[in-house]
């Protein structure tokens, strides 16, 4: 049993930049034209989404470029075994404030960034800002916490998000899913998703036992699917990325035979987490 | 300061039957006459009294075997280092289905029943089959989850419960025995438990340290005992013993002096949990 | 970086006693003429303040001299790395019942002290009593628990509280103070404390990252001082002493510039819990 990496890796274009964007364009010390301005500021009266949104991509990935336009926050990021993608986009919309003048892009990481997003309050106000190479983070409550964490020197390796055209798509409640892939967790290291009209099975096998959910379409299940379809991830992987329950009532899995998964949450004109996850095919 | 076994196992008759029960008379695959007839099905609408007690029994036996007769499912097994026996009996009248035709034995890993058992909430109804060489076990809730767990081929070995009388014996509270062993636990390794009419006291000594818990007979007390009666047990094995708590209100203890102690929780008409645990006594 | 110690230990004086107090005066086995009398009995109706008391201080110091006099049990103990002196006081006031004639050291390992102690409910009643060369530790509830605890041989170390002059003064919330702790505590090792005029601010710094809380002077943090003043100390040993929040909803904080710190946690006729914590001086 392996990882399918050919054939999704061919989903995927990876654009490298030669020129090192962050260092050369905003934050060299001697590029006089940026030191002074305020590269940006941004506010959330809520730091539910970025707080917990991290610290779940942070489960899959250690370092990460965000890239900051006028519209929103994003991620796009792959894990370091090429196994998961994730994609995730904060929009303006969720900010009081968002005064960011031109597209940016800075590393970051993502455990140092957790450990701090996980101090703040739900009623406290966050607000990040460019300082030189460094991200400043302003918690407000009723006391006032900074924290400075540093931008990574990294070379720029624009992830692009594969054109993928999916077969099967369901549309269920976050727990249901949270809990079917619990529940198979028991027995195997592999979950097989099966969709077909009116059910969706979630399954896995170990070598003498096996665990099977079947989840019916249903006022709280929408199964939409092209005749069966059937394939078969990485548990450990989708454990770590059904934790984006936490942000969101409802799932929306898609997936095709022996074809990547895309697990997806989303909260209108806020902010969207999505994975994609690499099939695992049987190699006998 | 050992384990008085030899005394304690002369009270067990142990029986080896030399057939393979199990193999030979129902999951041998060429045994046509068993395939295709369902030997059981048993149906609980409260899973709790069978998942809380195999979590307690999973803790002193890893693999044991069912004896499931039309009247109830029984375990009566011994730990792997001869120190403490269980005895359970889930009663038929607890099930809401109970379809047992013929006196079966099945020999199962509890570690993997007990996760099955464990992702089912106190509204599933949990049903029980024989499929095969499987056992399986099915949660039916908002979603339907099956699990399929293998049969073990394992020689037959039935347990007899030791025939003891004991000369003193305590009904209390779950919870003032529990804490008990937990006050005393702090102290030392052994435990003595001492009856005298009208008070129970549990206690424990260290190289220089001594704690001591002094039960009154009261209403939620009851002591009936012949003189003084004394004797000392291991405070590890109790620890997982009185996990049984969870199961019921009240406890009964029984014991004399030097001699095996019995602790039983149970529920009218519905199940019983007992153990049976060797003396310690020391050797100077 | 390294702990000033000559500078701090020079504010301490310790007084060593060449007699063995405990051993020669109250528990020689044939000192008659303290056997048989009960050199003190002491209850309390709220187990709390002892209990959390010996909780937070058994974390910096494993075994301790209690001094018990007519008027308060008294700690006053340095940790073994010498860099943090706690002292606390229980006032007679607490108790019910105090029993004290005639002035007692006695040392005790403060582990086996708060296992015995965290058993104790709210609603108990817990006594000490020394018996020989034991501590006896009763709790009475429902059931009844005696504990007896090992009265430690030590040699009679009594130490002092140095005379200390700060010139910052800072009454705030323990929530605060445990916040602003905890926020700097994901950067770095060491704790910048600096007061002005109506501001406290707590800082760290690692190599890249910085992290800093300012807390204004308003209703609920009252600050006193003389100009400017900055000190820091290691996050490791204030991490432990903030734990004293759970006994008092006020601290007080004192300091100086490069020069100890005070973490006091007092509630009014019952109880105090100081600390007495050493600068971190840079040696750069």
């Amino acid at each position: 049993m392996f990882f399918f990496f050919p054939k999704f890796i061919s989903y995927i274009e990876i654009n490298y930049c030669s020129t090192n964007y962050i260092n050369e364009t905003l934050f060299s010390p001697d590029d006089s034209n940026h030191v002074g301005e305020q590269p940006m500021r941004m506010t959330l009266a809520e730091p539910k989404y970025l707080k917990e949104s991290i610290a779940v991509i942070s489960e899959l990935v250690a370092e990460t470029q965000f890239k900051i336009t006028t519209d929103a926050i994003q991620i796009v990021a792959m894990d370091p075994a090429n196994v998961a993608m994730v994609v995730f986009k904060l929009l303006s919309s969720t900010f009081v404030e968002y005064d960011v003048k031109q597209e940016t892009i800075i590393t970051i990481n993502l455990n140092s960034l957790k450990q701090v997003l996980r101090r703040a309050k739900p009623a406290d106000q966050l607000t990040l800002e460019q300082e030189e190479n460094k991200l400043k983070i302003i918690l407000k409550g009723t006391s006032t916490r900074t924290f400075h964490l540093p931008i990574i020197e990294a070379e720029e390796r624009e992830q692009k998000v594969p054109d993928l055209k999916f077969a099967a798509t369901v549309t269920t409640e976050s727990s249901t899913l949270n809990d079917a892939v619990e529940d198979v967790d028991i027995i195997g290291e592999s979950v097989t998703f099966a969709a077909e009209e009116g059910k969706l099975t979630i399954s896995s096998a170990g070598d003498l036992s096996k665990a099977k959910v079947e989840i019916p379409a249903d006022e709280e299940t929408k199964i939409v699917v092209e005749g069966k379809q059937k394939s078969k991830y990485s548990i450990e992987y989708l454990k770590k990325m059904i934790l984006g329950g936490k942000l969101a009532d409802k799932a929306i899995v898609k997936f095709s035979n022996d074809y990547p998964l895309r697990l997806e949450y989303a909260v209108l004109n806020k902010m969207q987490l999505a994975f994609i996850l690499a099939p695992r095919v049987d190699n006998d």
